[in-house]
């Protein structure tokens, strides 16, 4: 059961291994940046079909990949879907501020009717 | 005279245009996020050419226009060189505390030893 678990556990970069620009890159897309702010309402997570964004499963899939493997979130199965969640005790040890930063300017920025 | 200055003056986002998608887009090149230090500790600002960045004089007037572009940097010229400011005023009342946030992730990234 354990080898099981094992085999469907999704690549992660380390803490050390995240980078601020990797981490910005991913957040300048307008598409993702929703995406990171609905994860972060949910601090139980969560999972792809969950988050109310009007694209296609593979652009949410990938986009979510993209999220993944620079940082910003970590996704674990659960059954057959992937659960999200935001790294961010990882963020706030390496960048503190930054991504609470990043939330507030989005939610800023949506509020001025321009997001 | 007034009118040479206007000639010369170049184009730059109203506060209200600036896009924080653009500017995270802007600031997640390694390059950029360098300059972007280096022009943050001088509050009189820096000529392109005082960035100590050792890349093409090409490479670096790309990376400036792009800043500028996005709103994150104001460039002046001062004589045949253009002078660089950061936009903090513009960027605090649009996304308070997000400039500050990642020039200090990106401090704390190079202190690493990774940056």
């Amino acid at each position: 059961m354990a080898a099981q678990t094992n085999r469907r556990e999704l690549a992660h970069p380390s803490r050390v291994e995240i980078r601020l620009e990797d981490v910005l890159h991913a957040l300048s897309d307008p598409q993702r940046l929703r995406i990171v702010c609905e994860v972060a309402r949910e601090a139980e997570g969560l999972t792809c079909s969950q988050v109310g964004l009007p694209v296609a499963k593979s652009t949410l899939t990938h986009h979510f990949r993209v999220l993944r493997e620079c940082g910003v979130v970590q996704q674990v199965y659960r059954g057959t879907a992937k659960m999200n969640r935001l790294r961010r005790e990882d963020l706030e040890v390496l960048f503190p501020g930054l991504l609470d930063g990043v939330l507030r300017a989005a939610r800023a920025q949506a509020g001025r009717g321009a997001g």
